[in-house]
């Protein structure tokens, strides 16, 4: 078959560091890629002043994926490159499952002092083009003590169901077979009720899945105190936001923890990202640790058909983690890099 | 001085066993008391229709404070008794500070593994009585292919401003002096301004206070992975409401957290409650632990003017926390409150 049509932005920071491993990892998976770069982030946006040009946009349509390490830079004022560039790709690539995998690899240090890697192996969907995160909203007065700022979250079935059909496919596909939907319909009454009811509804396609309800503050707290609780979760954007970085959290931290966004439909490409975010702090330093692309990597080898080479791809991370338990010796982002794409190769 | 004029509103499930419990050590600590019991929560709803009549509301205005246990049962339709009961309470009171300290106490275990107890001592100061708990919002063509819900968080500067103050001579009054705002800015651009702008402008009139900003996905990870990062947090009611369970979750569960609903200007009683709920699964059972309700008599007893006896109080579950750190007998709901009075009464 022809070659992988592969667009990467490296963006910021970190970014480009992890994704540099990421695209080693790829290459040694022995899958065919063709790869072409490109230099949004902040960079761009203060050499030209954009973030997300149409004529690029128009673009990146036309690959199969997208690589993505990081965005954002202190430099740059706060939120700009996050919404008119990483949030613009996500919904205008109409990216609405953001599939989050938490599970906790064998060798991994949690800050959970009785957790063993079974008891952490769930997947969050996230709702990644609606919700609080539609921009809606508004103010008025600014600035006088009468000023009223509106947020608004927006919910249309359309987008609702889409995202709760998909969570339902991907529960029935594991052997657990869990769905459980995190809101917080007892206070958020319009948001909430529609995704009770699109839940139920759906859930009429699906009998062999066991469904359940949490509100997102107690799951908050089931992440920590019980997170054997959940197989997979259906969430909102802005829930899912909070609770896949207490994922992190739990799973290892964030160095850890992949992500892609995805259109199922596969009307525009789906989108391959680190939850971390581009770290100006330790930018350069060769701290950074790759897994968290490797891994993205290996969930867009899967979105793309190449089950086998996503499965090595995860395994060599998985083997890296256990060989890494108690080691001394601090590897760099490189040598991480190097020590998985070996184990790939084989 | 006169007798604390004291609404006590058990509630459903537990409610009533820890309110017990509450209003022992309350006795214990040597306070002239009056309670009037008002039995608002599910039976009155099943029996009347009533959740919160205007006279009983009326009348509660009346009273020094209110102690409520929990309401909530799974015979009422979900969040009729939260909404039209316990958020009712808070906005028509203008419990604008939904205060919840996070406290590891020796001899408390915390599922996180390497965490101290001086690791965990912050204060979250929650707004209570607007954001996305407003109740705006609305629905088009429920129940079609078309339909949309929107939820609207509103934010007043007056709501803003008067917590965040609050917060601000909460943080001075402690060692630390440490206020961290907690948002999603990057995201919720129209709301997260107006708390940004506000905390920047109030800063000014603490120069002792230092100041920062934390999203709140990465807040409720540091609160697994860092809990030492926080002394005052500020935030909406939303995210109060989530992080405050992450912080029950680490500071020894959801049997030890306690709040006050609290309205600095006195125009109305505030209100103290445990964080828990009604818990219709262990309810009768004398499972429940007390505690959480009498850290909140604690801080009743604060609020009012009580200082020597909040401190009492607060000790006795202190020493009686170390004293059944690693004990095999599970004490019930009224042994342990027992314990605790018999430590205050000295
Ligand atoms: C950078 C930010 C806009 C983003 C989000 O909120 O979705 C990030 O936190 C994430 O989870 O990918
Ligand atoms: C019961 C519910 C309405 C309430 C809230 O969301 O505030 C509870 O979770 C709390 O934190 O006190």
């Amino acid at each position: 078959s022809s070659n992988i049509r592969l667009a990467v932005i490296p963006g910021d920071g970190i970014g480009i560091e992890v994704v540099t491993e990421g695209l080693k990892v790829l290459d040694a998976a022995g899958v065919k890629v063709e790869t072409t770069q490109y230099d949004l982030g902040a960079k761009r946006y203060h050499a030209t002043g954009e973030t997300l040009p149409d004529p690029v946009l128009a673009e990146l349509r036309g690959y199969d994926a997208i690589l993505l390490g990081a965005v954002g830079d202190p430099s740059v004022p706060p939120g700009v490159l996050e919404r008119d560039l990483l949030l613009k790709l996500r919904f205008q690539l109409d990216h609405y499952v953001n599939l989050r995998p938490v599970k906790l690899f064998p060798g991994v240090e949690t800050p959970l002092g009785k957790v063993l890697p079974g008891d952490i192996d769930m997947v969050v969907v996230r709702e990644g083009t609606e919700g609080p995160y539609a921009g809606a909203g508004g103010v008025l007065r600014k600035g006088t003590p009468q000023e009223i700022a509106t947020q608004d979250s927006v919910n249309t079935a359309h987008g609702v169901e889409r995202v709760v059909r998909y969570a339902f496919a991907k529960a029935a596909s594991r052997e657990r077979k869990q769905l459980t939907l995190v809101h917080k319909t007892n206070v958020l009454t319009f948001s909430g009720d529609l995704w009770q009811r699109t839940v139920n509804r759906v859930a009429e396609e699906f009998p062999q899945v066991a469904t359940d309800y949490c509100h997102v503050d107690a799951a908050s707290m089931f992440f920590v105190s019980q997170p054997q609780r959940f197989d997979v979760i259906v969430t909102d954007n802005l829930f899912g936001d909070i609770i896949t970085d207490i994922g992190a959290a739990i799973a290892g931290g964030i160095g850890l923890a992949a992500s892609g966004n995805i259109n199922p439909d596969r009307t525009a490409p789906s989108m391959f990202e680190p939850v971390h975010g581009s770290a100006p702090d330790i930018a350069g330093q060769h701290k950074a640790d790759p897994s968290a692309t490797i891994l993205s990597v290996a969930m867009l080898l899967d979105h793309l058909g190449f089950a086998e080479a996503a499965a090595r791809v995860e395994q060599a991370v998985a083997d890296d983690l256990v060989e890494r338990q108690g080691a001394w010796v601090a590897r760099k982002t490189r040598e991480i890099g190097d020590d998985i794409a070996a184990r790939v190769a084989g």
